[in-house]
């Protein structure tokens, strides 16, 4: 399986990943800023350390939030988004993606991780799944947990 | 219906939340730390601003939890938790926390929230669907989002 090389964005990767998130959100129909402009908003971003993304270079991204648990030291992650770029998908590049962001979270301090996906995202699923994320409290079996959203 | 009084809690709420965090992971089985050892924990938190907690006193609380969009200047607010203790369930306590959360988050500047609940939580959920949360995309028959976790 193809092996891509991922790693930690920098703020000067702005752009790089501006265009990712402006291709991902028009795939899905979704409103998003131009890329310049989301560029300037992702460098600050990027700068103060609010978000976490490492890169397939141009071929995909995940972004992360980690933030302080809430009953320990350690941290939790949120895996807000994950995106590979239609030419390039069922290549292993979600797989490189996902298993560098959990690396990258033990290595901070994690101890937990999150992350909402929808059940038509059968590719998505499959992914978290075979990287040890479960939908269902306590057991294969177990009730399955839903993702609740709204404007605010 | 019962309008419980519902306050921001600071610092010096510590104990009040360690003691509810406490009671709410022990009826769920769930590990937690004893409750002068969270409020020491819980402190910190409060102190730099690392969680949110809505107070209805002794009879619960939501955690929430604000962080930068990844697309636009507003916040995204996660409702990490939210407990009512048992005795006084079914009184509007919840419906009460969530609003005030809601309201706490519009004025902070928050455009989106989101929370993660078991469909078998059937008060939880007819709390957040009432309160216009969806488990679905786009629309009341769309696909189900999922809430996927596991440990790191």
């Amino acid at each position: 399986m193809y092996d891509p090389a991922v790693r930690l964005a920098g703020p000067g990767d702005a752009l790089s990943v501006a265009l990712l998130l402006h291709d991902f959100n028009t795939e899905f129909d979704e409103p998003v800023p131009k890329p310049d402009e989301l560029a300037r908003h992702l460098r600050g971003l990027l700068e103060r350390a609010a978000i976490t993304v490492l890169l397939a270079e141009s071929e995909g991204l995940v972004v992360l939030r980690f933030q302080s648990s809430l009953l320990s030291e350690s941290l939790d992650c949120y895996l807000e988004e994950t995106y590979v770029v239609p030419s390039r998908r069922r290549c292993g590049i979600g797989t490189a993606l996902i298993k560098a962001a959990l690396r990258h979270a033990r290595d901070r301090g994690a101890g937990y991780a999150y992350v909402g996906t929808g059940e038509e995202d059968v590719g998505a699923r499959t992914l978290y799944e075979g990287l040890g994320f479960s939908h269902r409290r306590g057991h294969a079996i177990g009730p399955v947990n839903y993702f609740y959203e709204r404007e605010v």
